[in-house]
């Protein structure tokens, strides 16, 4: 039940964050809500393709939609407000990106993947709605560039499978994951964490 | 036999719209064809891999595929003259656009999908051909930001869903959702309309 | 065996190419990562997604994992060295292209797919990779534009298609697909050979 709230939580910000970017575009109100959508539920739809669950799941659950469509139709009209809440959605987007690398990983082992497939799906159920967002609105994703964001999707996601295959409950796996993620997603915003990048001699 | 050939010609009016696009980017005849062949086939593939057939009935059909890359060979040559035909595509498109909404719907309904599932199917088959050409040739995709055009899509998608709820035959669903959906879309193209954006204040 | 190290020097040539993109578009150390492993396994893991392997074999293979991400960190470190290679990483990838254009035939087939799809799904598999990479940079995909690339590789995949049907081991189809497919892009990129882009008059 806190699960499935969670996720809804997940979902909202990522809808969020994907609206946003959609009133930067100038997008019309149709285009702002299928970038919200896209952006909060392309990960798990990514997912479900990759491991065969059709169709997807996130397609079939008016809770999962009418949530991402509704807060991307509220942000087309309270987009100035929720620009000024930055600090707090990229709190709950670390919260959304931990808890979907770990339930993509665990939707995966449920379906027969093992431990390494688990951790690449989980990872890209986590970033797969960020890069899609990216891709729609002609950006090279975000966090190819410089967010410290896939790495601790990934490591989360693996965590996962290490827990599973301890032979721990599923449920302390999603915790430990999410987590962990979470903490190192906010540890590296705050003190402006990145990856570092070739040096070219130009 | 009347719904193959409506079909055909769906497939024939984006194949010259994806290749035109081709064209108009300077790509070579093997980039055009395949601008051509994405955008008329690539809704209904995409449809296919979200409802697990498998491989995509698109790439098992020599009349889809020799339609698409045939229709995209002759606009390279024929360019000129189909620009200048721009209205009539635009006429012939929008029956395409509805009928691979309503046909998607089916589709998806005849896998097991709900009737929720069967709209968003749908609306992709029909929407998704677009947003690949655009994406390939590097645009944000033009029904993002100003067309009416998703809209009618989703709306056929979801009273093919309608009909076939009220057990009323498919064929049915098939008709009133492509007459909808065309109708929408022309009396729009007529009328000029659009979906408003967000006020941004700058 | 022999089959199986060209495989992994096909990924390994093909990490290289998609993170020295990484590279030349100042990504970080894990953007250059994905867009190598991306380039490599992408191709395979289309394939797998149109032909319903789930989930696909790239993700549970530690080897092609290992393989693509081990190059593409070392390219992230060696870029002016590998970017010096130019002319040698020309000729293997096009060795690459033609394995996989005729391995995924070979899996479409063994997975119940005719003639026609299979082609199809073996030149996807040989330049899904490329076009996955070129559209996460912001790019038209090179292959589109200029390059004599998939053709081989779609004549490579349809001769696997042609062997098999005339009753001949799978082992020769890949020889026959892969060499052919080799050579014609080798001796293409030598005598710089390209496709007509249609007459537009400006």
């Amino acid at each position: 039940m806190l699960l499935r709230i969670l996720e809804l939580v997940g979902i909202a910000t990522f809808a969020a964050s994907g609206a946003l970017v959609g009133v930067t575009k100038r997008l019309d109100v149709f285009g702002v809500c299928v970038m919200g959508v896209f952006t909060a539920l392309g990960g798990g739809i990514v997912r479900d393709v990759l491991i065969g669950v059709h169709p997807p799941t996130s397609l079939v659950s008016p809770a999962n939609l009418g949530t991402a469509f509704g807060v991307s139709f509220v942000v087309m009209f309270l987009h100035s407000v929720v620009t000024k809440m930055r600090r707090q959605i990229l709190v709950l987007d670390a919260l959304g990106m931990g808890l979907f690398a770990s339930t993509g990983a665990v939707v995966a082992l449920d379906h027969g993947a093992g431990a390494l497939a688990a951790s690449l799906v989980g990872a890209t159920t986590a970033i797969g709605g960020g890069v899609l967002r990216d891709i729609l609105v002609n950006e090279v994703p975000l966090l190819l560039q410089r967010e410290f964001y896939a790495v601790p999707a990934l490591i989360a996601a693996a965590l996962v499978g290490v827990v599973v295959d301890l032979g721990l409950p599923t449920d302390i796996g999603l915790v430990v994951g999410t987590a962990f993620a979470f903490v190192l997603r906010v540890v590296s915003l705050w003190r402006g964490w990145g990856l570092p990048t070739a040096r070219v001699h130009e």
